[in-house]
């Protein structure tokens, strides 16, 4: 146990990083009781770069890539992906997910995303994917409050049942009392994000930080 | 002056309290003075109830209603109303505007806005319109960075030119260094929900305010 989990949040961040995919393996069973210890698996527990490598071009995504990009521009548009991502009950993305990732791997910046940016793009779905179907118990293909208050435990967050039912309901946006696959990737990194802009501010680590009225206007504004 | 006007944010609130439009007369020339000294223009001072009564129905808008209400339900849905409102150069509102106003106008709670509520809807708008009319001082139709800090100024804001700019390019989503009618409204209404929300915690008003890990993260929550 690290001295951090005293309080609010745990030690250690949840799986994803920015640009980084969450581990795939090493994470399953073991998370409750390693995930406090280590920042992240040591990198012999990482997933082989096959089916999808987290860096670089894989030449195995190319059709796929062609398949999306329908205007054969060689980008993906934000409306091309939107198009092509779909939950495992077919439903579409969520838009503010699809925005979510496109910022994450749009790694020039143009607003598009790229061959290579897209297999980054697409090994973190997967890996995501492997989280998600790990959390869904009951193999129901949605996260009920159950399985999402465990994922956030077994991510090393410590929070109350009240707030856990605050952040399900949130991104329970089709008001179904379950998370679907691309709002649970989104609550995550939500999380995540605003988790390492709390601990910015929280020098001394004892889960309270002082903000001035512009500190807290720019920090509300970044997380939109 | 009122104390408070010596930090971050403004003695006054801006003219937009949830559910009740801004005052669209006694508002305009005399602001810089008048918005440090009341909460709101006295009563006498507020618009004569036509064209637009902030409350209650108004039969004059019923012919636009059954216009915009295609389905004829009797209610307008999120798209119903995305489908009609526009910005004085036709382009659509921006979808978080529209959620947002239909957030706050519909008493109910029934997703949906029906003729009474769509009257308390427009006549905030057209209040919305109003003010905008003032602050776009070039007559562009769109408000630029100049503009827009002395609309936060005259409102009771004491804001930092680095987060104006900050605060306007969050805004300025079709990146033309301008801001439309309805990210204007979007902006006002976000930076007055985020104001109540310090000062809630900033009891002893010294422009500072201390929060918990979970306290952190429900804020952020609810202002999205």
């Amino acid at each position: 146990m690290q001295p951090s989990a005293n309080y609010g949040y745990g030690g250690s961040p949840p799986p994803s990083s920015y640009g980084n995919p969450p581990p795939v393996s090493g994470y399953g069973g073991r998370q409750s009781s390693s995930s406090h210890q280590q920042q992240r698996p040591p990198a012999v527990s990482r997933p082989p770069p096959s089916p999808a490598p987290p860096n670089g071009a894989d030449p195995a995504l190319w059709p796929l890539f062609k398949a999306v990009d329908k205007d054969g521009s060689g980008q993906l548009s934000e409306r091309e992906l939107r198009a092509a991502l779909v939950n495992g009950d077919w439903t579409s993305f969520d838009p503010h997910t699809v925005k979510m990732m496109i910022r994450m791997f749009d790694s020039d910046r143009s607003g598009l995303i790229g061959f290579e940016e897209f297999c980054g793009l697409w090994g973190f779905l997967a890996a995501w994917r492997s989280l998600f179907d790990r959390f869904d118990a009951d193999r129901s293909g949605n996260i009920s409050l159950d399985e999402y208050t465990n994922a956030l435990v077994a991510f090393g967050y410590r929070l109350s049942p009240q707030f856990v039912g605050t952040l399900f309901r949130t991104f329970d946006k089709r008001n179904e009392g379950a998370i679907s696959f691309d709002l649970f990737v989104q609550s995550c990194i939500s999380l995540k994000r605003m988790t390492d802009v709390f601990k910015k501010y929280d020098d001394d680590r004892d889960g309270y930080i002082t903000l001035s009225f512009e500190d807290f206007l720019t920090e509300i504004i970044r997380q939109r």
